[in-house]
């Protein structure tokens, strides 16, 4: 057989990819469990694991995302909860301006903007994998109204610094913003809010 | 002459339309005349004006926009600065809650994730048309700056709430999220900012 032609590790580790993004791409981030993408690929789900440790890992690789948000978060939660908003602008915009470290959330947002289906995908994998657990370790109590406040600024950043590219925010040092837009994210993060509120129907 | 057929004011309207939608498409907003739409449409300026107050007028009639953005302000301003982050909240949302209120925003955000001339599109009728005359007013130090930070928190808010939905954002009252998010919007146009830094080359 010629060498590493549909049988070698890589081409398994590529498939599990594969059917990974299309059950994330149709169900969502929550809905999908690592054995049910090992069924989807063909393969025992032991093998899935081999190749990534977690979920988030396995979503990671598949989109493209520049980092394995888990290790990314535990190093955030390890310092000071009051400097927590100012941290986490400074590492994602540096993540963001690594080569290649747009793409993969770009793929994201450009989905979000034109599908149900990839709106879901990010809203579900923003909530559980980055704000959700960065919210109710600063302040428990509401943490999906903080996840949600925290996340509207964060999208919105990206898309003034990496997509519509408005000035200074696209130039500014990262420093910078994070001195300019981390203390809103620390205020939605540990802030007393006003009681959440339905919209009368 | 069968009627209403190529000579009717509503055959014109509509070709300045197709005109103005082509050249703001290409060129972004702050590059495009009116005269030069004329030019595009074959028609004499005097019938642009007769149609389109302004500039604004037809680039929101044209995109679909739910309001010429030039009243919206005036009526804007005219309040009081202490809260002009609430009342710009507030209004943006009910605005976007309208039927059909959203889909001109819809698209003009659509565009900037995928094309680099839509962005610019974006960019500049947000920054020329929007922000750009609310920070002048509220702080006249560094309005670009003040407006590209308060853009960032809209755009954020109108992703979480109209296309991402995330919850509570998406569901909420209008009145909540002005009171929540509008402090933020308030302190980009009149707190102390740290001075502007470019990134290092």
């Amino acid at each position: 057989m010629p060498a590493g032609r549909r049988a070698g590790p890589t081409h398994t580790r590529q498939e599990i990819l594969d059917a990974a993004r299309d059950a994330f791409a149709v169900r969502g981030y929550d809905a999908v469990s690592l054995r049910a993408i090992a069924r989807q690929a063909g393969v025992d789900p032991a093998l899935v694991h081999h190749f990534f440790k977690s979920k988030s890992e396995l979503f990671a690789t598949a989109m493209q995302l520049p980092i394995d948000p888990k290790p990314f978060l535990t190093a955030l939660l390890a310092g000071e909860r009051d400097t927590l908003g100012i941290r986490l602008v400074h590492a994602l915009v540096e993540l963001w301006d690594r080569p290649a470290g747009f793409q993969g959330f770009l793929g994201l947002i450009r989905g979000a903007v034109s599908h149900d289906d990839a709106a879901l995908l990010l809203r579900e994998f923003v909530t559980r994998e980055i704000l959700g657990p960065i919210a109710t370790a600063a302040a428990p109590d509401t943490p999906q109204t903080r996840a949600a406040l925290a996340g509207s600024q964060i999208v919105g950043l990206a898309m003034a610094r990496k997509i519509a590219r408005i000035e200074p925010i696209a130039t500014a040092d990262p420093a910078w913003l994070a001195a300019t837009v981390g203390p809103t994210i620390q205020h939605y993060l540990t802030a007393p809010l006003p009681p959440s509120r339905k919209r009368r129907a």
